[in-house]
């Protein structure tokens, strides 16, 4: 389309039938645009006059003239291809035309034009579901499209706008390719969340920095940039908000980011339309055209549900994988936080010897040793406190390895659950074959008797076939996923309580240490004092006592008085230790005497 | 088989020819025993003489007499079959027959009789490679044998005792079922070897302990039980060895246990046989028979191209994710190692404040002094050596951040390698077509002229492609695994490198961590001395000294001189003191100070 619109070309039949898709030497697609019988030359200001193309994907203006056949002024524009684009994206998007008249597109012409030139700005189809009922307009790909919700985000507002038949609002040529390649240039992150059990595609640009991918994410899952908590490969993987998203490992679907956060969410899983409500019924009597429409839509039905199957199952195996990855690392802090106790409970108990100083030694300073054996208690305390986080710790552990073990059982089932897929294949595999035949017999003038009579049998047995298919469908597949959804939810739960209890047995572990530091701290502080108060002593008081004792008896008297006053002093500093002693003696025992 | 021999009947042509594959319910493969034309009514213990089957898949006694026509009395047993059992599983395991002459078995059929009854016992085949050249006998199914070797040690066994031409020593059908039963109920574990980058499937029954899954990986891989660790989903496994085998989480071959041991391997990865080795000609005329053949030759050996691309990548894949997880591992040990390293070092840090006691205080007991002085510069010492451990591991942390980065460039490239895959793919794609054709020609007695043209077209085509799709694999699938088998074995190293250097400094932050405790405990003993000696000193001393001085002047200067004789004492003690204080000031300053 680039090209045409370079060398001035208006295509004006734009529709899927007119693209070819090649399978290049790499295996991958090659779309090629054909079919330019009513392609002209058309600078981007030009108009013209004549009316060509196919009437779903007409420009209304076109279709008015055309079909309609009224009588009007209007010249067309380059932008008629753009509309038919529009169309064509919609219809390859979702497998269904984006504007439906009751009665289909060709039985209700007035309707399809109201419908696409009423159409609000913004909306992106619009459907008549009963006969001169109202006009429905949706401004989202429906349920039944593939294209993941983060690629629907991106194309919607493209859709919208090209799909628009008032002039001035459309948008161009330019901004079109400008926004297209803007999409191609995008890469692909894979981002389960776990709570929700939903996989996300994210689009985004390798050189926008991660704070924009986390408001992708927040976008898509409701989960805000702070919350976010991410696992790859079974380990947390931390994302730093200023580097960019080339940072971040190569993701795929089986191989996601697995984003974890504390918000409560029941898990909504896949919403998908259920394809049994998608499958045609034959008609009794022998029509090979409608025969093999009917066995092509049923056909198409059941390729939907194999894939729905798989999807599915790559679901339950995603949630076991990302839950049995959440309690691992919850295991290993587990871990961390019992060493980083044990280690500070060891230090603690090694302590000051307080036990030791409070039984033995009388005390000068009864204000200080007061002061150490309230430290000291709280030491004790501490270490309690401690010891009792190991113990929640190692229940916790326990916890975790229960749910580990039931785990297993679940991985053990998943192994089981894919035979469904295998039925289903195998359904499928028979469906085609008769399908085959169908298209091959609808090309012939007529069957023989014979023939008729194994056509008969073979619609039996393709409707037996399709309605095992489906029944595999529903009974094995969905309800196993629906069971499993309940089952994640209440584990998300069982994990996130677990994970809450050990950050807050962390936090305090981490209060409890640096707390206990500062009492170890404090009481080494006042253990000093008390080792320097009473060291200096004998150093500075008797200094003045002088060795040599003078003769003179008045001098002997003043300084008898002297000495005496010193001793009743001492004395009393005797008294007082001794009932200090006394006291310490009556103090509730030591706990751990 | 089974059910034979429970009715007493011998088959007599079991070949694979004769044994018919339905696809089931589930899509899963069911095979019947067919064409019972020489079959007959033969308990165990009977014998006939009649001969029937076919030459390859013949017992050497009937071969003998049908094949080599030789006259002879030998009747036959049920064993017949056993013999036929074990062409065909030999056949069906590996696409060869086990005997081959050279010439092959129709054209030399002495040698054909000589290599089934001269095979030593325990050989399960034979070859002759060169006109009258000698017998090569294999204990070992070939190269190409697709089977697992944990699948191939206990089929090798069952083969060599039931392709036994001796009657003495060949297995009756009882032992036979009772061994293929055997490895019927057998599990298969998954273990990639991580250092030698090899997958293994282990073949083991649900209720033997781990201890004997640990022997069944020690002889698949040469890792001795004690020196195995594991990882499952990035985490490691811990395998209880009393536990029994279904304790291990169900694992495939994409989602593996990986063994993760100290042995420094070499890896050598995959070892194959180039599928381009066993590419077939075209030969130049058109001959649609052989050219059919040729083509089938071709189009098996892109198949097995295809497979070998894609367990190569599978391999890649597998040491990539293999290494990311140790990584991941080491990173968290880091932590732990860190966390664990802080902890001791602020518990050490508030210490015992012995820098103020060394600096103040006059201590009366030299000795005990000098001891915590040492205790205290040993605790320095630890801080100091936890400090440098802890250093030690932030840089192990850095050097794997680094490898982590050189990880994360390599899974963008698994991620373009899995395109080669899509080419083969497509290649064969374009190659089985023209099978298709070549396949309906040769059924035709003859081709037109413009068919004949086509028909060489499709040769040269057909060749063409071929030639492409061994280049893609040599080129871009065989050296890439080569490449990147030796990255992975210089990235093996370096992590087990930074492991083992992380286990020193985890043993020396515990040993240390310990010594520093009792280092502690008798430093903080040592101290409570220190405040127990000085306290005791006022206490009982100045006990007999009374508070009332006598005023008789003999007394008081009897008195005076008790009192000087004590000043005395307390003036040399208190000289002592200050001596010790002085001393204690030349001492070496503390390293803090």
């Amino acid at each position: 389309m680039n090209h045409l619109r370079e060398n001035g070309i208006v295509h004006r039949d734009i529709k899927p039938g007119n693209i070819m898709r090649l399978v290049g030497e790499e295996g991958q697609s090659i779309y090629k645009l054909s079919d330019f019988g009513a392609a002209r030359k058309l600078d981007d200001e030009e108009k013209f006059v004549s009316v060509y193309g196919t009437e779903e994907y007409l420009h209304p203006d076109m279709y008015e003239r055309a079909v309609l056949r009224k009588p009007q002024q209007k010249a067309f524009g380059v932008t008629v291809d753009l509309w038919s684009i529009g169309v064509t994206l919609y219809h390859a998007a979702t497998g269904s035309l984006p504007f439906i008249p009751f009665g289909g597109p060709r039985r209700n012409k007035e309707i399809m034009y109201r419908i696409t030139t009423e159409k609000p700005s913004g909306a992106i189809s619009g459907t008549q579901r009963q006969e001169n009922g109202p006009l429905e307009w949706s401004y989202s790909l429906p349920i039944t499209c593939r294209l993941s919700m983060g690629l629907q985000n991106q194309l919607v507002p493209i859709l919208a706008n090209i799909l628009e038949a008032e002039q001035a609002k459309c948008w161009g040529f330019d901004q079109f390719f400008a926004e297209t390649s803007d999409i191609l240039q995008r890469i692909v992150i894979h981002v389960f969340s776990l709570p929700q059990a939903v996989l996300h595609h994210v689009y985004i640009h390798a050189h926008n920095t991660i704070a924009i991918f986390l408001e992708a994410v927040y976008e898509q899952t409701n989960v805000p940039p702070k919350h976010q908590e991410y696992l790859f490969e079974g380990h947390p993987c931390v994302l730093e908000s200023s580097l960019s998203v080339q940072h971040i490992a190569p993701t795929t679907a089986s191989s996601p980011l697995v984003l974890f956060s504390m918000a409560s969410d029941t898990p909504k899983g896949l919403t998908f339309r259920d394809p049994a409500l998608d499958v045609p019924k034959f008609v009794p009597k022998v029509d090979l055209q409608s025969d093999y429409n009917t066995a092509k839509g049923v056909l198409g039905a059941g390729y939907q549900a194999l894939w729905l199957a798989r999807v599915l199952l790559d679901g339950q195996a995603l949630m076991l994988r990302g839950l049995h990855w959440v309690l691992e690392i919850l295991h290993s802090m587990c871990q961390q936080t019992l060493e980083v106790t044990q280690t500070a409970l060891l230090f603690l108990s090694s302590g000051l010897g307080i036990e030791r100083l409070s039984s033995g030694a009388g005390m000068p300073d009864f204000q200080e040793l007061k002061e150490a054996m309230e430290l000291r208690s709280r030491l004790q305390t501490f270490s309690e406190v401690l010891s009792r986080c190991s113990h929640n710790v190692t229940e916790i552990q326990v916890s975790l390895s229960c749910l580990g073990r039931e785990f297993l059982k679940n991985q053990n089932q998943i192994h089981d659950d894919s035979r469904s897929i295998q039925k289903i294949q195998c359904c499928l595999d028979k469906m085609h074959f008769i399908y085959k035949q169908f298209k091959k017999s609808r090309m012939r003038p007529g069957l023989s008797y014979n023939e008729e009579q194994i056509h008969k049998l073979d619609k039996v047995n393709f409707s037996h076939v399709a309605k095992r298919l489906l029944q595999v469908f529903q009974e094995e597949c969905v309800q196993k996923y629906q069971t499993s959804l309940v089952t994640h939810g209440k584990r998300i739960r069982q994990v996130q309580k677990a994970q809450n209890h050990l950050h807050l047995i962390g936090r305090s572990v981490t209060a409890c240490s640096t707390e206990a530091r500062e009492a170890q701290d404090n009481l080494s502080k006042i253990l000093d004092r008390l080792l320097l108060d009473r060291a200096p002593e004998p150093q500075t008081s008797p200094h003045p006592v002088a060795p040599h004792p003078s003769s003179d008896p008045e001098d002997l008297v003043c300084h008898m008085q002297e000495l005496c006053d010193d001793m009743k002093l001492l004395a009393f500093d005797l008294q007082e230790n001794n009932r200090l002693i006394e006291r310490l003696q009556r103090l509730p025992s030591a706990p751990d005497v």
